[in-house]
């Protein structure tokens, strides 16, 4: 067996389990947020049950549009507030950050554990080891009263990267390298194993990074190898070198249409986000200021930066990072989805074009259906927003130019 | 005359008016926001001449829906922002903050200059000697093309206040209390000149507080005397004591529904806002987090902590007061003028129920029109925030017990 199975065969309380394989597993975590947990509340009370398999293992929090911007939105604050002081479980309900983050910081689970979330970028839990799978909102409510989960053991294939990764080049040029290698369908409903040389370099930041986009490759579970043991019987091993990873940028309509950020033709932009479940986090915040110190966002460019939590903006403000940030003209908002999700908080016109560290650039992702995202590291978004246009890193900090990069 | 139209007719080029007159004025300086500022834009445009009066003299500023909500929204900002390139004219599109608190902290006018407004609560800047008039965007076209406004000089009202006020009570009740002594049409079209010893007393940020709802008792211009010179002849001298204005509460379905804080009967709450052009200050910051420091805001009540502005932003984390919001469980978001009007960043379902520091509680301000709105200080919300109903200040911390009242 290889890791996932190991720890699918326990969680369903078996010796041996393998691709293909139909099983009810225990389920550690259930989570949703304020779009997907409504509607799961709504399919848990026509089970007619009167409360969750363990008020402890059910957590929701309020993240994709959080404060409301809609009366519609509160409708669907309001539904998780009284569920949640009627059964008993957690709500986050004070704008704590990303579902994804959140439940990083506060209910980090132990490797092998089983996560089971409504949004598809549960994903990101298997930087730490969780098994961590979306699933729809009526499956959570499923597994809400049941506490397990029916799976089919997936084919397991392990990506094995060597080496050191170049200045100026990320976690996030690493996905977006893959997702455009295998395209957005390239691991649809299988596992993905990272291992290699390159991931002990890695922090937990970027390898949260990794595996939340592992979803726009269709993978079912990505996870990180457990470097104690050996990552085991994989139906393929695919092996790339680290140093020739490019900075990249996925172009629209989707994640897998990634070129090298040096190939792009120089495009102007109006947006740039840095944020969300994919960049949100302290270290992606240290490199966009490092970038912005002293410079100034381009006329006409809107630069959001949104904290992936509350813990990570009070750190932010901690290590003076916000203060970079607006004296370089950028708008820090409260932590959350942002407009990623398309619903509030720097939506687009048609005719806008964004640089986001976000996870996905479809059509209308982002409010008008003409309005285009380009998807990129924080680096890279940060001087494209003093740059205007979209450009690779070093064009306004030299490459090797960043403390990270002289520690490398 | 008086000292508005002593000012009047200067800005006219007269010797004298008085009550009844139409005159033309210079106009110092024309603003207008997201809203109201792609509708000038437009007239401004059908007037067919191809530059403003004065570029120097034309600010915007995107506040109400920045970031934007919406793809409506960020059309109105691409509006603004293709028209400051085309004709020269300042444009704020960085989340800057509210309006009247931005064009106080760079704009600020010298006493007895025109300020004229495309936003009801212009009369803001009456607080430093602005004859600050509100106007609609038509009109404010009219103006950016000739750099004038036509008005008729109105009948001008003394409100004359001697005295200190209460531990408790502020400059938020002063003018709630004001409104429900006269309602919300106590002062339509008229000017009101506020004197008296209490008016030494009171910070530039108090008297923003109180010249910003002047329009809520329907007051063309708000103004604070100036000191060193006679107020003059006005149509009539009101006189109050401080001593006797008590901390206050405005209750649906308008803001000239008041009651004293203490009257009122116990209340749940769903929301409390701090901040807004009224009430979003360091000093009010400073109260909130006195009262917040080591406490918890109630289950289920969400407290939106929103600054006026970004310098106020930088200024509350200089503080260490963010940290303070964050640990009671408060939300702090980018600056702006937040769901005050309605349209995101903490909407009301029905049912809800707020404790808010801005400057209107119509049915529908804050979202549906079943979510009720109490307007009160930042004390009052803060301490409602922790009790989870609406309280008199007194009852989370004693009377007294801010530095600023042990001052008083």
């Amino acid at each position: 067996m290889n890791q996932i199975e190991r720890y699918l065969a326990i969680a369903a309380g078996k010796d041996e389990v393998h691709a293909g394989d139909d099983l009810t597993v225990k389920v550690d975590l259930a989570i949703a947020h304020d779009i997907t947990g409504p509607m799961a509340v709504e399919q848990f009370k026509k089970i007619g049950i009167d409360r969750v398999f363990d008020p402890k293992k059910v957590v929701f929090i309020l993240d994709h549009i959080i404060p409301a911007a809609t009366v519609e939105a509160k409708v669907l604050h309001n539904v998780l507030k009284e569920f949640s002081q009627e059964y008993g479980v957690k709500l986050y309900d004070k704008g704590e950050g990303v579902i994804h983050q959140v439940i990083a910081e506060k209910h980090r689970l132990k490797r092998g554990s089983i996560l089971v979330g409504a949004d598809s970028h549960t994903c990101t839990a298997g930087a730490y080891g969780a098994l961590a799978i979306a699933v729809g909102a009526t499956e959570l409510a499923a597994t809400m009263a049941t506490g397990t989960i029916d799976l089919e053991v997936p084919d397991v294939f392990e990506i094995h990267i060597d080496g050191k990764l170049l200045p100026g080049v990320y976690a996030k040029d690493v996905i977006l390298h893959l997702i455009g290698h295998y395209g957005t369908a390239g691991f649809t409903d299988q596992g993905v194993i990272y291992s290699g040389s390159l991931m002990d370099q890695l922090t937990m930041d970027d390898k949260m990074t990794i595996s939340n986009m592992g979803i726009e490759m269709g993978t079912m579970i990505s996870y990180f190898a457990d470097q104690d043991q050996a990552v085991g019987t994989v139906k393929e091993v695919y092996t790339f070198k680290a140093e020739n990873i490019p900075a990249s940028v996925a172009c629209p309509p989707n994640p897998g249409n990634v070129v090298r950020a040096a190939d792009l033709p120089s495009t102007k932009i109006s947006q740039v986000v840095i944020g969300s479940c994919t960049n949100g986090r302290l270290s992606d915040m240290l490199i966009a200021a490092e970038v912005l110190k002293g410079r100034k966002v381009a006329a006409g460019v809107t630069l959001l930066i949104i904290p992936a939590s509350v813990d990570i903006a009070q750190q932010m403000e901690d290590q003076g990072l916000n203060l970079i940030f607006r004296e370089a003209g950028g708008m820090i908002t409260s932590p959350g989805c942002g407009p990623c999700f398309g619903a509030h908080m720097g939506l687009l016109a048609a005719g806008d074009v964004a640089v986001s560290t976000t996870n996905r650039n479809f059509p209308g992702r982002m409010g008008h259906l003409e309005g285009i995202i380009y998807l990129a590291s924080p680096r890279l978004a940060a001087e494209s927003a003093i740059a205007g246009t979209i450009v690779a890193p070093g064009r306004v900090v030299p490459l090797g130019g960043l403390a990270d990069e002289l520690e490398k």
